[in-house]
């Protein structure tokens, strides 16, 4: 839908057109979490645009219910199903953008399509699973992957009072995250009293109908619950993409979000980024990207040249109380692109110790030795977090060295940091590490 | 003291000597307030490090109590006086740093000499005060000044249970700030119970002794109080330097630190320092520029070669529940320098809306029409505002565009920001009125 707006605002009598197979648009979809906690009762609040407004306001016209089958790409036409009536029209179009977004990855063990085994992903997903919480009043609930899906969900079921198992392959959880900044995340889960499993391998889930229950098997043992969550990543919805024929590839585009095929735009969970860092184009799903991309596309297609800036792989979750959050390249990354790296890691006060309420905060600055460039941040704490770690942003972007951003002009206010706030305490000591060679 | 430690560090094997006219080094005077307030009981708690730390874990001399009368220059001398008995000595040097920092202006009307007049730059200011406060339980003070330090007094005194009038002689306090953001803090003060008169001439301070009070005249009338603060802004104190004959003029040095005579460095509140985006040397005394011009100058003198990369104008100050920061230059500041500007001002959530605990952030984006280019930034909210300016720090550093942050890969995550972070949103519309025209 940003999209949609994008190329209205730049084109105001263009005829506009959405497709969307279920009944929503423009949702929250990042909001799921705190309507399966209970914290948000009411899905409408996830709702940010109606597709009435969208009508009314935009004068864009969304086709709900209509699903897709197929682009003509030569005859410029696409090939729509009506849901409701079951009528089949085809739509031709000058400019066509595919936001079709990414399907949940379910891991491929036997027994995972069963009746107490969900996914969620859209507004009808999360539906279905609150009534089941509803109805079923579950007490222990198994997650399988422990990616920030994962972990978020493991905090909503917990609020809700559902006791939870979360499953993860790989020997720490958040794969996205350095192995020091996920085992402190794993800590405070446990704290809250979330059983963590790692080193995993998923065997079969059997269902019980007659306890209303499931097992799953795995080489560490069986583990019982009421229901599951599978949270194991998602991929790319492809398929309408003429010409592509492997699931689970991204849609390829370039920097004003054209598609191989003249015409076509893709943006959002369904394309990959280029991540300025890593020089090169990465699958990293993420609701703010997609908003950029659409809004890029949108004027493209309305005529305008945007380019979309790229990504530096930045990601912010929290996790009860606390907050971890990263940009640029992980050090496990950077040591698969075969890059050498210096890695600063620091525990520093969020405020001057002589004001209450501060606490401390788990740097990690991951810096290329023979050049001293940052090539990426990894912070954990509970204060400030986020925003700290967008102060790395633009010096990624930019390309900044150590030695330029430690003195950078940071505030300083006892109430909001200590004279050397924990973006410059690392970097500081990058900086020494730097110079002891 | 950070320029002696960095010293120290870079030259293990050096003499390193301190002279201190105090008792005092290496405190914490942006920790003053909490003390005033009542929140950090003990002044001990504001000292970092004391000299005998200094003696004992870095080899460094402290000669506290010791007033230096003259630099020789030529002769490579310091003259200084002992204090407690008196004697002159001379002490011989390679390189010498003068760290003198800055003492309070205090407005040119009679009568601000006398017994309840009260200036606070260092510990003995704050323990004078203190006891002042304690003694004579006063109910009311007067603050000269709205800056950001009169700002911060006005709360301390308040914490206390003492009613505070502040007179600002400007049409606006937090001269620092444009009118609008001013105009916030200024409605939160006055929510808190503060008085705040602005455009205010001061003419004269008249002391009553029998009711131990004071009178303050100006043309608008008469302001009584039992004392009175002088927050009236600070002067470098320069007189040291060979050949200054002006007043309250910083003393000029290069990025390394160095001033004009061979083996002399400068830094912190009695020098300048190169403003990037206005693109010359301004005074903007702060604690946080002298710690990181103390280690160059250290570095220098040991001999590294180290640079100070310059400075934004960043400065934050929290007051009640508020948060305010700035970073490059204000309207005010372009418009004297002659600059065009647009400038995009914005109200926006701090968080999605659908978690709790949300607040509106006034965002107010300055930005050269023929560049595109992003001067400086202010905002103004409960939450996270400090850390958020820091976000532009990095983008003024690199003279980025608008064009180019409006889609930089900020964090987000509904618990600590909207899709669209008060940042982001902003620099949105100044795109939007560059586009314009």
């Amino acid at each position: 839908m940003s999209a949609a707006a994008s190329a209205r605002r730049v084109d105001p009598s263009a005829e506009i057109v959405v497709f969307e197979q279920g009944d929503h648009v423009s949702y929250a979809a990042c909001g799921i979490p705190y309507y399966i906690s209970g914290l948000q009762k009411d899905i409408q609040g996830l709702v940010v645009y109606t597709p009435d407004y969208f009508e009314r306001e935009r004068n864009i016209r969304v086709l709900t219910g209509h699903e897709v089958l197929e682009i003509e790409q030569r005859a410029r036409r696409v090939i729509a199903r009506n849901r409701q009536d079951g009528s089949i029209a085809a739509r031709s179009y000058d400019s066509l953008i595919l936001a079709t977004g990414a399907a949940p990855r379910v891991p491929a063990i036997p027994g995972l399509d069963g009746e107490r085994c969900f996914t969620v992903r859209d507004l009808h997903d999360a539906i279905r699973l609150n009534d089941y919480l509803d109805n079923e009043r579950p007490g222990h609930g198994l997650i399988l992957g422990g990616g920030w899906i994962g972990v978020i969900f493991a905090e909503a079921f917990l609020q809700r009072g559902i006791r939870v198992t979360l499953l993860e392959k790989e020997d720490h959880i958040l794969a996205g995250f350095d192995r020091e900044i996920a085992a402190i995340v794993e800590a405070v889960m446990k704290g809250h009293g979330v059983a963590v499993e790692k080193s995993v391998s998923l065997r079969e889930c059997i269902a019980h109908s007659h306890t209303r229950s499931l097992t799953v098997k795995t080489q560490k043992g069986d583990f019982h619950a009421d229901f599951l969550l599978s949270a194991a990543g998602v991929a790319p919805r492809n398929s309408l993409m003429p010409g592509t024929h492997l699931a689970g590839v991204p849609i390829p585009t370039d920097d004003r979000m054209r598609t191989s095929h003249e015409g076509i735009y893709a943006c959002g969970d369904c394309t990959s980024a280029y991540n300025l860092v890593a020089g090169r184009y990465v699958y990293h799903p993420l609701g703010t990207t997609a908003n950029k991309q659409g809004r890029v596309a949108g004027e493209n297609a309305g005529g305008r040249h945007a380019l979309f800036g790229g990504i530096l792989g930045t990601q912010a979750v929290k996790v009860f109380e606390l907050e971890v959050a990263r940009t640029g390249l992980t050090s496990a990354e950077a040591k698969k692109m075969g890059l050498k790296t210096i890695e600063a890691i620091t525990t520093s006060p969020s405020r001057a110790r002589y004001v209450p309420g501060g606490s401390p905060i788990t740097t990690k600055v991951i810096v290329e030795p023979s050049s001293g460039r940052i090539l990426g941040a990894q912070m954990a704490g509970l204060q400030e977090v986020a925003k700290r770690i967008d102060i790395f942003v633009p010096m990624l972007h930019n390309r900044m060295t150590v030695r330029d951003a430690v003195t950078l002009d940071i505030s300083y206010t006892p109430q909001c940091s200590p004279l050397w706030d924990p973006v410059l305490f690392c970097l500081r000591k990058a900086q020494e590490m730097l110079e002891r060679g």
